[in-house]
């Protein structure tokens, strides 16, 4: 991969990190809340939604200190899920990138709340993008667009309704590849697509470009959960930060448990071409960081 | 107390329940999710915050025509917390409202999912409020004014953090009045006063006018909260839809259990006149009505 895809790719993942250390400082919260919420938060992975927001924005020609607040928010409500998904109700998962999940170092209640702040303070966080106090304000009806595509990804009819699917689905055991391909992209798709499409509404995109990068958005968002999928089968426990082959001994509802693994490679492949040729449309620098999101995506099960 | 008042508020009433009963359809979600959502968010109650925010727009002249998604979207929020708040791991209420609590009637999973959703669900209702797609569109800036502040004081600085501290109050059993009140203010008061305050802003009304309404639901918020306490104490179980004194009976704290029947029907009644007089400035038939939610919020305690 081009090294100077690469250098970019961490550039925007420092800009991040900066950014989400400090955005939840000016809300006056209890410290121990405080703490739980950073905890998630600020535990590394890809920031691979935000990523996708800025990307997109500057896609359309909107410099990042506009986008910024909403891309944490981004991060923000897939902190919130991540944590909501671990519960013990829930995936009952004792593990989140190598560290005890959220329940298990703080308790199920205030784990439940950390969530619940994160979601919420999210909606914030968006909000504050297109009004007069952010460093550099979005126009308000965009900024209203954009938060509302977001809300609709993460909700009943995104992921979570997505999850409740996963549940269903889990204790069903007779499900068919057509509703398992629904499924994932509610609980996965809509939000990474959503990441996609509101920093082309931040910048102004018009209804057909938006179209296009919803299109680029829901391939990639169904590149990435496959391999995901493939990862937890295959991958190095140091990198997972749990046991490999745990989703499966779960029985939970992967692609490689589905299709095997050769073929959910294929699948992965071509969710991938499907990806890039929504960008047909567009050219330049930031289509090109696109187009290598999705190269990047697919090479990290390799 | 004036029968015309009781009258409006019956019709106010009515016009929330009607939109309530259809505010989700428009959301492609799964039936199952539908479900728990529906149940908690049909199950009656007085709806006093999205009545607020009608009559706090109304004061300010912007018809309920325009208010109605933002409205609904309070009572989702509403239904949200108390869906949370009595899992097993937080409050472990088995009744809500005389009917088994989601957790119970659902399962923790769904339940858990029902207040995600509905959170969610809400910022997408109220950010429809101000786009091009409404009914009757409010203008953007002012939505995306409403909307953020709803979010935080639903958030880590409004009932979220007081729910927690809620929390780390009860196990701690050494808590000042002063931190009582706070961690009330934050856990009830805000979104009260949010809902207050959002209606003024939709309605354009200024920074003194919104100072003044949002004192006036503070305040309002206090009395109610009292009340509340007091009715578990000495309600009628009927009313309640669970056994009187099961609050003091968790060791919750409570308003009379810190200072005794007396003392908090005492505070109550000077805060609704705190409430009264933030009101001072308006008149007209929306400023009258506010004015006697007043009374009947203080009145439900006896």
């Amino acid at each position: 991969m081009a090294p100077a895809f690469e250098e970019d790719l961490r550039e925007r993942q420092r800009l991040l990190e900066d950014f989400l250390s400090s955005c939840l400082e000016s809300f006056a919260m209890p410290a121990g809340l405080r703490e739980a919420m950073n905890y998630s938060l600020l535990a590394g992975g890809k920031r691979l939604r935000p990523a996708l927001c800025l990307s997109c924005a500057a896609l359309f020609g909107l410099e990042a200190d506009y986008v910024l607040p909403f891309a944490a928010a981004l991060e923000c409500i897939h902190s919130y899920s991540l944590i909501h998904d671990d519960l013990p109700a829930m995936d009952d998962d004792d593990l989140r990138r190598g560290k005890p999940s959220s329940h298990k170092q703080f308790g199920e209640a205030t784990a439940i709340l950390a969530g619940d702040a994160l979601l919420t303070d999210a909606f914030a966080l968006m909000a504050s993008a297109g009004l007069s106090g952010a460093t550099r304000p979005v126009p308000a009806e965009r900024t209203l667009g954009a938060l509302r595509a977001v809300a609709l990804a993460a909700g009943s009819s995104g992921m979570a309704g997505g999850q409740y699917l996963d549940m269903i689905y889990t204790a069903r055991k007779d499900v068919t590849l057509e509703e398992i391909r629904k499924m994932q992209a509610a609980k996965t798709g809509a939000l990474i697509a959503a990441s996609c499409v509101s920093g082309a509404l931040l910048a102004g995109a018009g209804a057909g470009d938006c179209g296009r990068i919803d299109a680029y958005g829901r391939s990639l968002g169904l590149a990435f959960q496959i391999v995901d999928d493939i990862l937890n089968e295959t991958g190095d426990e140091a990198v997972l930060g749990k046991p490999v082959g745990s989703d499966a001994e779960k029985g939970k509802l992967t692609w490689p448990a589905l299709l095997g693994l050769e073929k959910s490679r294929e699948l992965a492949a071509a969710a991938g071409r499907e990806a890039v040729k929504a960008l047909e449309a567009f050219s330049g620098a930031e289509a090109d960081f696109l187009r290598r999101l999705v190269e990047y995506v697919l090479k990290r099960d390799s």
